[in-house]
């Protein structure tokens, strides 16, 4: 652990302590020690963040500790788990006290929301950035994996996509919104995304595989589809927009950044016939919008579009957003 | 995870699974998904290696991944824990796969070497560092704290340290060695240090604390004294020196290096007096030494030396290592 100046770093990780009965010994000895409940399985990821490649290196403290722990409290919702414990290696160039009180505040107000406690970690000097760890429980057996999607399957999102590329267009000046109200609504999409937590407990035995959109749904789709082995249509008419969205941005852009903007850790699903009703009483109550925009198919390979009920190509696809690692 | 260019390291640690019954999940989908046994506590431990900071920018990258493991694994073995886990967060700044096919060579030679499975990670482009998280398991109730010193309890040390200080004074060219062999040992020491999981596991159920040796022992046993609110007296006398040491480094400089050097990632335990005759037993079939240096005591507040039986004071103390932090 910390020495030195970089000691007072640590001071700012360890003035709060939830009160987690899991947690037998947390910061301030080799290891945290941790006690499992009885018939939970461990879930378990990890995300680095760099300065000027994740980031952009003026970004305000606080909303880069919210987006570094939203993302992975994402990959927690995709399995379907409970958020529990989080490591933080941080790596910072300088002690910066404002920055560092701004940053942890954030982080706090955060795992305080979803009753995680911090357990430990390491803070170096060096190039700004960051990794965490972060650790879920999910019941045995019902976790949300990427492989069990199967034909017939209905493909899902929740909310409305490419929200967070345009905020990020409006925050790089490529996108102009007079709406003082929609532009905050966007940008907050990008900087603040909702890790959709609630929905991935709620679909623990209704979803056949879940993934959470980082990459755009075209590429995170396709993970589903290649662990799956399995093909799927999307109808490009289901597709569901922000009205903020619909009212600033030409359709076709917009369709662009709902395929392939990236970061919008909203939760791509498949669901079977047999549990749609119920899957749409278990998610109806959460306030957000789930759509149904394909469906896994046996038929294809990869993954084909249809708009007005016709098969069309793309030719765009991948990557358009700001860091495709 | 990763995409483009970067998809190629995952290629690289992707390509070799350990069978631990375990991991039902684990690299490819959103979280990896772990069993933990009954009556198992779960230790995680997190640590940032920075090049230029923690490492030299042109260390040999197996030298890099073995010691990156090593210093993780010997959080673990002050815990008295077995290994299972690793996460491996890497940022490299160009793909270099030369680099990448030796780190990960190395990586897996240990990880299967001691029954590990990386288990997941990520890799992004940016300075040189990598944040390793490693999970193992302790007996419910028997993993050794620091905050467990009696007064009374015996103050001990495997192997010599001050080994791995004189290995990187070598390597820095301030200290000349000219026997080959000697050389070869000490850089070694310094390189490529054994993490001592044995001696953390025979220790489990005879030690009363333990922290392994990172920060050289003033600093290390200072953790114990402080979580354990109580005092030592060390003598200077019983300091264990190898034959390198003690052939080529004056015994101030010795002493040193043995008493704040760092990096030597021995283990420092303390042992009641009712349980010594066990404790070497235990471990006196491991091939390490084990010396007994001092006693806990109630009567003295800190960390006093004896030398000769008397009373002496240092007028120096804390870190003398490459990184401090």
């Amino acid at each position: 652990m910390a020495c030195g100046e970089f000691s007072l770093i640590a001071r700012y990780f360890d003035r709060v302590r939830s009160s987690r009965l899991d947690v037998d010994t947390g910061i301030g000895d080799d290891c945290a020690l941790l006690n499992i409940p009885d018939k939970q399985t461990l879930a378990i990821s990890t995300d680095t963040l760099v300065s000027g490649i994740h980031f952009l290196p003026d970004i305000d403290p606080a909303d880069l500790a919210y987006k570094a722990l939203a993302v992975n409290l994402s990959d927690l919702a995709a399995m379907g788990a409970d958020p529990a414990w989080l490591t933080l290696a941080l790596t910072l160039p300088t002690v910066d006290e404002p920055w560092l009180q701004a940053f942890s505040d954030s982080l706090f107000d955060q795992l305080n929301y979803y009753d995680m406690q911090l357990i430990g970690g390491d803070t170096t000097r060096g190039p700004l950035s960051m990794t965490l760890g972060i650790h879920g429980f999910v019941p045995v057996g019902r976790a949300l994996k990427r492989s069990g999607a199967k034909p017939g399957d209905w493909i899902c999102v929740t909310g409305t996509p490419g929200d967070s590329a345009a905020g990020l267009a409006i925050l790089q000046d490529r996108l102009k919104v007079k709406s003082a109200d929609d532009a905050r609504y966007l940008t907050q999409r990008h900087l603040r995304p909702t890790p959709r937590i609630l929905h991935g407990q709620a679909l623990r035995d209704l979803a056949s595989s879940a993934i959470d959109l980082s990459d755009g749904l075209i590429s995170d789709l396709g993970h589903i589809l290649k662990a799956s082995r399995c093909g799927a249509r999307l109808d490009l008419n289901a597709m569901p927009y922000s009205d903020a969205m619909q009212r600033h941005v030409d359709p076709e852009q917009a369709l662009r950044w709902a395929l392939s903007g990236g970061e919008d850790y909203e939760l791509c699903f498949t669901v079977p016939e047999l549990n749609r009703g119920a899957m749409d009483v278990a998610v109806g109550h959460l306030g957000i919008p789930v759509t149904c925009i394909g469906q896994i198919s046996a038929e294809v390979e990869g993954l084909h579009f249809q708009r007005d009920g016709k098969n069309i190509t793309l030719d765009w696809k991948g990557y358009d957003h700001f860091d495709s690692l």
